[in-house]
């Protein structure tokens, strides 16, 4: 069977030891790229050679991707089928089930969970799988059968929205796989029911990442009037009400995420407590700060601002601004959370955006608590980079 | 009253933007030190002003530091006495009471908590003072009055042990203030019983900023065989027991703490899954490993191997060392939990050092969750050297 995979080899002076060592990705300029290689189709599964012809292991290359090549398994000649992708579902599925009650949850953060490339998130009996790395694309019908058979869901989406995609040099398309699915899906966390609407895609879909960050945000909503920025679905807003917040009101600029936010609400029995605004999050700051509006636990999750290097100090100076704008509506000894979800902005450079905007607002206080993404969101310990999730937790003096 | 208070100055060239900014501290060498600076009793009270004569706010001098003031209050003419202590404490008080369902917590952090130098932990009806900052020793009996004011504890310690006071010039001494202890007390936490020896210092004493280490620990801990390596009186393996772990053993140097370990393990009814053995940590991992020991879930909380810079280097191999010989131990699919309390090693430096060591020992896996210290050891945002401890959870595979 080997004999048959395509072989690619790293350049004569590339390091093959940072692979040796665990690091699973090879860029195009590491990789002796002649017209076999480039001829290759994406997503394709071969043999990645040292500079001396030693095998290092069973790769997918892909020439339009940056990441040239991807490390499947460290077995030169592993097999990339069905069963062989079952096997790390089983090996995700393990860990999840020992984290989560019920079954909601990322089931496969990608490279962290030996399927590289590979987002899938489990919604109770559906899933959605983001193929974001050709060989996916390439077997997603080995994918989604070792998916059911693993996890027995009978909903399976094919969600192909997104950047990293974009970067694979895939198409955009979100598409229904298996099963039906005609309304928005009720996923409980941290006491709160969320709206999933998978079918709407990325901007009213669910994103499990912020779980631990909206728990800790609980700990401090009991009793507490709640501003809930960049609200998306109710993440924030509705894990306070369910922690007894007196209040929660929800802003962003998507109609129909808010619409789903308050399904959420309703769902809880929760909708006296809850209100949105619709709107553009800096203009709804200055609105708030123009009617002296106070709140004891104020949220700020915004977008990525900074999502790669060439934004960086733009996306600081908006992290910088939002803090600013936010700190002077929490009432004395409240609470500020302010969430980067940056790749390019690591947490020294977030952290003291976020410090040097509560400042510009004459506040100060105290740092209580740095989160990160949930752990159904691991990281490959060689990829710093997949860390992208920071929330930091503040109390403001008077 | 301020003009009784001597004027200490920055040296005409010092940054006050820093100061006025939020950071507390002034080195020696910005400070403008003449022969009245030096002869200022340590612990005193004063007005800080910049190079130009303006007052910058009201700091605690201590000239044998080499933090030689620490910003007490913005205001430069405040009062520093019982009821601004008092003050202090309400605040603090306020924090943990939402925090915490029960009185077991730090209730003071230092700088972060507006208390300069002090460190003030609770055990229910009695609280254990470390005066770590001249000031607080000066003004000890006013602390420890504000101190029963605020909280109604009847039992007061304090706790003149560390590295803290010696960098302060300050001497050793652990004293029962107030009411009596003839016993270790009871501490709840994550369901797990702990035995506190307050009197026996220390090497005794019990440690509150790895408790959301411990409860993330006990999330991995069900039915699992677990090895808690520099126990100290049971942190990890008490919590894991109290999670469902089929057995715990701890692994200690410290007789006096493997006994209160023990009597943890009693009180919760624990005594048969829990064992532990008393030695070195690393001949200890070299003997378990001889054995062919393997554990689900193993816990590594050593000293700090890098408490300043200069030990960093070789702090950082003993981090290495460590994850290259606990790994082994690790079950396939297994958990490895590493920490740091060292001031010198960053979260990148510890987490590299332990990636390395893990691949030294031929095993690759997923970086689960990153911990730091509970938010009852709140961060001053403009020291970051404050977040000292870092907790990395790795799941290993087969």
């Amino acid at each position: 069977m080997s004999d048959t995979r395509p072989v690619v080899r790293l350049r004569p002076k590339a390091e093959a030891r940072a692979i040796r060592h665990g690091f699973p990705w090879v860029y195009a300029d590491e990789l002796v790229v002649d017209r076999r290689t480039k001829a290759i189709a994406p997503g394709t599964i071969a043999v990645l050679e040292d500079g001396e012809r030693r095998p290092l292991g069973t790769v997918t290359v892909n020439p339009n991707s940056k990441i040239i090549a991807r490390m499947m398994d460290r077995d030169p000649e592993a097999q990339i089928d069905r069963a062989w992708i079952a096997a790390r579902l089983e090996r995700a599925l393990a860990l999840r089930a020992r984290l989560f009650e019920q079954p909601f949850y990322r089931l496969v953060h990608a490279e962290a969970d030996g399927l590289p490339g590979v987002i899938i998130d489990r919604f109770g009996d559906a899933a959605v799988i983001q193929p974001n790395a050709a060989w996916s694309d390439v077997m997603l019908a080995d994918l989604e059968a070792a998916l059911v058979e693993v996890t027995g869901v009978s909903i399976v989406l094919k969600n192909g929205s997104g950047r990293a995609r974009t970067l694979e040099g895939l198409p955009e398309e979100t598409t229904l796989l298996r099963g039906t699915l005609d309304a928005p899906i009720q996923v409980p966390m941290n006491g709160a029911t969320y709206m999933a609407d998978l079918l709407g895609g990325q901007k009213t879909g669910l994103f499990y990442d912020q779980r631990p960050n909206h728990a800790f945000a609980a700990r401090l909503a009991h009793g507490a009037r709640v501003l809930d920025v960049f609200s998306h679905v109710g993440g924030f807003g509705l894990a306070a009400l369910a922690a007894g917040a007196e209040s929660a009101l929800a802003v962003d600029g998507s109609a129909p995420a808010l619409a789903l936010a308050e399904q959420g609400a309703a769902a809880m029995g929760a909708s006296e407590r809850f209100t949105t605004r619709q709107g553009d999050a800096f203009d709804t700051l200055e609105a708030l700060s123009g009617e002296g509006a106070q709140f004891d636990l104020v949220i700020c999750d915004p977008p990525a601002f900074a999502p790669a290097k060439p934004a960086l100090q733009a996306g600081l100076r908006a992290y910088d601004r939002i803090a600013r704008m936010a700190a002077p509506l929490v009432a004395p000894g409240g609470y500020l959370v302010l969430c980067s979800c940056s790749h390019a902005a690591d947490l020294q450079a977030f952290r003291s955006a976020c410090t040097r905007g509560i400042g510009k607002a004459a506040r100060s206080g105290q740092l209580l608590h740095t989160g990160y993404a949930g752990p159904d969101h691991p990281m490959q310990p060689q990829l710093a980079e997949s860390g992208y999730l920071k929330a930091l937790f503040y109390r403001l003096d008077g």
